[in-house]
């Protein structure tokens, strides 16, 4: 087609507007006929467009519609506005120059796409389970850890350090595994504190639990593979699962932990999570013949077992009791520990202690799911915790929560028989557990209203049925704080529990 | 069964050591063997193990490995050993003690479990795509960032007065879209750099642009869906496609950028993935009539274009391209920024701006599978951004790398014909194109023998076969160190290049 260059003025232009596009406002629709016109040559290269006003004669339209249209096509260098020239297509095979700069901050045009009908079938499974993860965040337990005691003076310092000491090197994309300091660091913090037996090659850093959980759903399990869960549980971990497309299955949860007899009934299963030194949300530590069970049946099995070991570096009484990992002898448990509740949890770092034949493969996941961690926060925590400074912060936290939920107990105790205390030696949360009649979701909304933030136990259960009772949080709470809570919450469970 | 409190002597044990464990040393057999006796009641709480001398004349095993398994059984909490009483069966019921520490770190029990046999299939797809990143990485270009240059000084003040005046609260549980401030931040810059047009609310904070990638592939696409790429184009990208599932078409590249004709092909695409303003390898930018010709493409199949804008910030000549995503009228543009290339690669903060119909179920998504980005360093560069520091550091950098530019670029002209360089007004590597016969592969390995890192533009391309070049980066290289790299580079060009 022969360059027009200047036509003098141009013809009509046919721009049925459609109505089945009724939900774009008109200059949109102007606007990408427009478009369509100067990219299939019906208005070339140099042709001058019919002025506003005959184009909003022609058309129908206001002019305010038309002006609204070719301002975007101008912003978007397919016309020019030439003074005395009127408005000329561009070239639009060579490179347009922006002829203007877009206005504040405002959305493309608000696009009518619902993302149901264009998500794939597996992100909106993803999506839903986010949803429900949020939701169940939401209705769940408040802020466990307490960050306004945090060193934030010695982290700047650490920080800084860690950048001048390693050098701009520390600035390099980051090992996909983790810097080896910290994974040096948290293999020797782990032994000792842990029992978990791991070299530093084992340890994969990841940015949270959740992270850890959905890179062995998508490592470990197809969808359809069979997943097992202590029922009551953690729901994101559940909800990581379900993302994962696996068929979940549950076990029941006794004061013994996890109940292992039950494994027998479930063959088929790849994977088993459990939460064995402070279990989620009950509080019970899983025994050791259990333990034995759990790792037996994933040897005769070849299944996995998830040891996610949230918060045990909170123990107040009795002695520590060391990790599944560090009796399994067969290379099947996959142990989860996590510094984002420890110090705090924007910090997002976590670790996966793997057996040794999953460190490459999860390596190499991690590599192409988003690359590895910041490197500075990881350097100052390997520097942090080598110095002792962790440790440090650790036994003044302890004593600090250990207080806090000694002045807990001490108000539940005084409320028995109505109300029983379940497991509390571990952990920044216990249980207090309510008669089978109580409505422990009436009662947590009703604390919620009277300004206590509690979760009600029986949500937590996979069928919504189980025990009753309420999860209080104190690790964020002064005693005068949880004083004040349970002056508020004491009526409240004195009437639920009231025959 | 009764219990057997201090047995006097338990009867001789049957361990039959199974032959097809052989792959297991002795002392694990032994110890599993007696572990499942203890378990299964056979020696019950109390008992007492038969000494180590008898054991060993029984089963015909050295003492070493029978003090070995009974070691571990006693570090496991299965046995304890008492003075004068010998070694007893442990109340496995109850919880038991760690009656010994583990010893230096080491492994548990290497496992002989082969990780491809228990892996899932898509754990193995993922797997796989990420090893197969790390060879295009390894023989791919090298460092391009120059992090020398980078203000840790700085930087390192802002992280502290970020942490002193966002106050304990930027500790607390980041919003797993990101920071506010800093996407606020975000969507003032893409606006003003890159006319993307865009609300805070609809920028999502992620690691990398690799997790952006992780998240596009989960959320759009199920398995078998077809994604568009570019030939050559970016591994990383291709990779990450692969690893959801994705079945991959190619459209060929000239020096107007993608060919957009070739959209026609693959009506039933769900998703095209490209690099506007510097197409990787090649260096060109996408022409304005193939970008809507994109945008009308996505409007009428309803799929998806994402756009990698990965290094657009270092524009040496021109007037800089509005993106893509600034001229999408429908919301069908996903548009990709990275820090992690500007300021550095350890920094691991990138940001996705999606159409409104995505954010919530990117949102969702991203708080399901890793909870959302590191917050203290994510308010830190909110300020940095903020208070001009980072347009600053962009000024500064951008006249470092033109002047390194305009080096190689000497170098390389001097060389013609036999060296064409390709489009280099943009970003921080260029494309010396070689005729067709050129080895570029062996060219490559051979300036790898001379200390030169450099990558053979064949191996860009799906098929193998395409254009020949060398890819140079010049961000991390002084002029000097140009100067030293060409030096050696020159004469091998030459001989590569003689008929």
């Amino acid at each position: 087609m022969p360059r027009t260059r200047r036509a003098a003025t141009a013809p009509p232009i046919a721009l049925p507007l459609a109505p089945e596009r009724a939900d774009l406002p008109l200059y949109v629709q102007l606007y990408q006929q427009l478009r369509e016109h100067i990219l299939s040559g019906v208005l070339p290269e140099g042709a001058t467009l019919p002025s506003a006003r005959t184009m909003a004669a022609d058309l129908r339209l206001s002019r305010n519609t038309i002006d609204t249209a070719v301002g975007l096509l101008a912003a978007d260098g397919f016309v020019q506005r030439r003074v005395g020239a009127g408005t000329i297509v561009a070239d639009t095979e060579r490179l347009s120059p922006r002829s203007t700069r877009p206005g504040r901050n405002e959305p493309g045009v608000a696009t009518t796409v619902s993302p149901e009908a264009r998500l794939s079938r597996r992100g909106l499974r993803l999506a839903a389970c986010g949803d429900a993860e949020r939701e169940a965040d939401r209705r769940g337990l408040p802020t466990t850890v307490d960050v306004l005691g945090f060193p934030t003076m010695e982290w700047n310092r650490v920080l800084a350090r860690a950048l001048r000491e390693r050098g701009p090197r520390v600035l390099q994309s980051a090992d996909p595994q983790g810097d080896r300091a910290l994974r040096r660091a948290i293999s020797e913090h782990v032994r000792l504190a842990r029992g978990v037996r791991c070299t530093p090659e084992q340890v994969l850093i990841v940015n949270s639990t959740q992270q850890a959980l959905d890179l062995i759903g998508r490592l470990l399990l197809d969808s359809g593979d069979r997943v097992l869960l202590e029922d009551p549980g953690y729901p994101s971990a559940r909800m990581a699962f379900e993302a994962a497309g696996a068929t979940l299955g549950f076990l029941p949860v006794d004061r013994f932990g996890a109940v292992t007899d039950r494994l027998a009934e479930h063959e088929d299963a790849r994977l088993l999570y459990v939460t064995p030194s402070h279990q989620f949300p009950l509080g019970v530590t899983l025994s050791l013949k259990r333990r034995a069970a759990a790792l037996e049946w994933a040897r005769a099995r070849e299944a996995w077992i998830v040891e996610d070991d949230y918060d045990s570096e909170f123990r107040y009484d009795g002695q520590s009791i060391a990790a599944l990992q560090g009796i399994d002898r067969d290379g099947r448990v996959l142990y989860i520990g996590t510094f984002n509740k420890v110090l705090f949890p924007g910090m997002r770092l976590a670790y996966l202690i793997l057996p040794p034949a999953l460190v490459e493969p999860f390596v190499s996941a991690r590599r192409l799911s988003d690359g590895g961690s910041s490197s500075v926060p990881q350097a100052a925590l390997a520097a942090f915790i080598r110095s002792g400074q962790f440790a440090a912060y650790l036994r003044r936290t302890r004593a600090l929560y250990s207080e806090r939920r000694d002045a807990l107990v001490a108000r539940l105790e005084a409320l028995a028989p109505a109300v029983r205390v379940g497991a509390s030696d571990t952990g920044l949360h216990l249980v207090a557990l309510l008669d089978a009649d109580v409505d422990d979701t009436a009662l947590a909304a009703a604390a919620a209203g009277s300004g206590v933030g509690v979760a009600a136990l029986s949500t937590y259960y996979a069928g919504g049925a189980g025990q009753r009772g309420l999860l209080l949080t104190f690790g964020a709470a002064t005693p005068a704080a949880i004083e004040a809570s349970m002056d508020a919450l004491e009526p409240l469970l004195r009437r639920a529990s009231s025959p």
